[in-house]
């Protein structure tokens, strides 16, 4: 299929500026630098760019108007959430506009009966189960970024977090997106029931990372709060011993509502901050949660024991109490800010693995360790597979980026090569576009081109980022002037 | 986004037949009317339409060069799988290819501690959990139709079951798709992940209808078999009745493993067919399954049925053992043959609705039977309010044919006007084409067609079904001698 080559007129930043000035109010319009600053970048701050205008609506409507001006006259738009993504994947483009849905933050609508919440696209995941609350409901995917990030940005990032191994992604906690075209056309994709007619749209909005469109409306699943949960902790002398006892609880048909692995010096960062009791002499430490009614988490609890302890288990324990389950958590969640206060700097890093490979990967992850002599820390969503390498580095020294950056693209390389993936659930975003090329094959590319085009054809949409535009990317580099991040 | 119009050359059916006999083995090229005859419809009888030529490939590669052969001629293709459809999406095109992939039905791999299978697409559903029992696993989605329906027409459907409720549908169960692109291309849709990088490209082919691609492989998840399952039946008074007890259950954060009501007719029906011990002077009743541990089912059972009683129930039975539980479901699993012993032909339609509005939906179905002269019995996969309406009528009589399609297309406005959508699990297929216009707004429509052409540039694939093509109608209209059903 031929599509449209990319035909960016040039654009007046003054026609722009006043176009944009009619839509928005004063104080929603960001032009000069230093105002621009705190959206240089997302939290993958190794890449920052400056847009021509920061618009900020306050209104879907609003919202619709900046995208229809834009597409008018061929300007980029690069959506933005709360900036806590890890892939650059909503860094700004600097002939276009930054769209920032943040003071899009009303939550529409809860609907105890039908479990359901309808949101405007700034508002913060953690908001959510918050105002769900009083109902006993709670909206199940909790990225470790769940106090700032939003839920337009988890539908775009199909965002998980720790219990997404029981509950799934956003992707499967999704009834409905209201989306804006690039056109600025309004389309309604999803709906009540498990399956809508025709093709599954909604789907396919879900991670796709700003490249398809704008959410201004998002209605989410709410589940009941389980009756209990309980966490178990278990020390382990070696990594794999750790990697074995996750392969057997998942054999024996248990599915945790987390189950999270951290490495030596992980658990030693956690605990240096977070005072939770692990035990610093282990090599690896599983935190398996298990969650339902009173009688089924407490047999859970005694096979996963079991199962721990047959796989070498150094040390165990169980929370007693819900504060207990806070704190044991508590180190977890903090092991980022933790590994953060050993380090002027960290890379985090995404890929999955096939869980068997775990060792192996962890030897290679050590070995490259030495190799570019920057420490790493582990984080394992173990239960799916999901690794996060902690890459520390000093930003203020330029060939440790080099060596960070590099290390990074090893470790992405090597989860491919071990039949795994290079991400897990941070996306493609700007850093990862290479990468795409060693996942997938060209027919494979050539279809996501093809969806791009499909919604975006003049790929004025976040554009350089998610999904390499394999046929316009001589085109791209021989326009003058064009920044091609990637491409 | 412009597109390329539907330019079909003129073909030469000796041309295609030569070639294709270069390609398949003759027993599996079919031309001789009374030798297609067997594959002139799908389960929906009322539409038939023989193609030129049927291939019948036995392997991936034949099928691969049989797409390409006909993207080559610009030939139409239609894939079918076992035929059990029930919207005429696997009926013939008259100047095409019908692409049966039936004997492509090999188990390629079982894998007992990754949990899943790897299979070619015309393995029936039922082989899948038969051939995962030796390891304690199962394949989730059962449609009614799993004996003979093939996991990859599962896969063109996204089909459900009784069990989709807690267990998900196609769509949720399945890991990746070896697909053909119309081109002929094999590309690798979906990986191990939870979520791979790109667009959620497996997702947007679930549930296409055959108009994206051709499925020659799937990789699907097995879950462990729940340690028990039991059975409560509750006969109730009153449809509404029944319709506040399975919100009640909802409401009580229980997630049964399938959740039936059948209507006063359909339960007679069931009864005189299966001999299940249904209550006969019941005007509702329900099925509630409960699964998972021994202590889970047993807190539930209780739970559920002080739900019920609560909510009036007349009767009130527990399954004690697996023979009971069989035969309490062997009613319900049987009440579509029970139903069409009651009359010649009988038209099954498929509407979701929201819950609460099953009492009102059913008091306008039955004033739509009256008006029809046609009995109607109703089956509901209650808990996720997917409505059967079994139309009773009689082929041999045109005027009852028209009154029952009339009052199809009447239930399915009636399911859009309360809030409900024009197929919970049959999909669109040629039947329900106009009605997409009922469903969707113009803008959504066009992002239907524009996705369908980026994987179809020419709509060679499966034309004339599932999403209709607006930009195209007037041409493909204008077009002399062309079969243009539904658009």
């Amino acid at each position: 299929m031929t599509t449209t080559p990319h035909t960016l007129a040039p654009v007046s930043a003054d026609l722009l500026r006043q176009r944009l000035a009619s839509i928005l109010p004063a104080h929603c319009l960001i032009e000069e630098t230093e105002a621009q600053r705190p959206y240089e970048c997302d939290a993958l701050s190794l890449y920052r760019e400056l847009p021509l205008f920061i618009a900020l609506p306050e209104t879907a409507d609003q919202a619709q108007a900046v995208l229809q001006c834009c597409h008018e006259l061929g300007v980029p738009v690069v959506p933005r959430g709360a900036g806590t993504g890890l892939t650059a994947g909503a860094m700004a483009h600097p002939e276009g506009v930054l769209l920032g849905l943040a003071k899009l933050n009303r939550i529409l609508d809860i609907d105890p009966v039908a479990r359901t919440a309808r949101l405007e696209p700034g508002v913060t995941n953690l908001a959510i189960s918050e105002a769900a609350a009083e109902h006993g409901l709670y909206y199940a995917p909790d990225p470790s970024s769940q106090i700032a990030c939003t839920i337009g940005g988890n539908v775009a990032a199909n965002s998980g977090g720790v219990h997404c191994l029981k509950y799934g992604l956003t992707t499967h906690n999704l009834l409905a997106v209201e989306m804006l075209t690039v056109e600025g056309e309004r389309v309604t994709l999803g709906g009540d029931g498990l399956d809508g007619p025709g093709l599954d749209m909604l789907a396919i909005i879900t991670g796709s990372e700003g490249l398809l469109g704008v959410t201004v409306e998002v209605t989410v699943k709410l589940l009941p709060r389980p009756e209990i949960a309980r966490v178990l902790l278990a020390g382990f002398d070696s990594v794999s011993a750790a990697g074995d006892a996750v392969g057997a609880v998942i054999a024996a048909g248990i599915i945790p509502g987390g189950l999270e692995m951290m490495d030596a010096l992980a658990l030693q960062a956690a605990e240096d901050f977070a005072r939770a009791g692990y035990p610093r002499d282990a090599q690896a430490l599983l935190l398996c949660e298990l969650d339902g009614t009173e009688e089924e988490v407490a047999q859970h609890i005694d096979e996963v024991s079991a199962i721990f302890t047959a796989h070498g288990a150094t040390s165990l324990r169980v929370s007693e109490d819900e504060a207990e389950r806070s704190l044991l958590w508590k180190g977890r969640k903090s092991a980022f800010p933790a590994v953060g206060r050993m380090s002027p700097d960290y890379y985090c890093m995404d890929g999955t693995i096939p869980r068997h490979q775990v060792s192996h990967v962890l030897e290679e992850i050590s070995r490259l360790s030495k190799k570019y002599d920057l420490r790493v820390a582990n984080v394992f969503h173990a239960g799916d597979g999901n690794l996060h390498p902690l890459i520390m580095y000093d930003a203020a020294d330029p060939a440790q980026v080099t060596r960070a950056e590099q290390f990074g693209v090893d470790i992405l390389e090597l989860s491919v090569a071990v039949g795994g993936a290079i991400t897990g659930e941070h996306g493609v975003g700007l850093e990862k576009l290479n990468q795409m090329h060693d996942q997938y094959g060209e027919s494979e590319l050539h279809l996501f081109e093809d969806i791009k085009a499909a919604f975006d054809p003049q790929l004025t949409l976040n554009p350089g980022k998610g999904v390499p535009i394999l046929k316009r990317c001589q085109e791209y580099r021989a326009l003058p002037g064009k920044h091609n991040h990637g491409c």
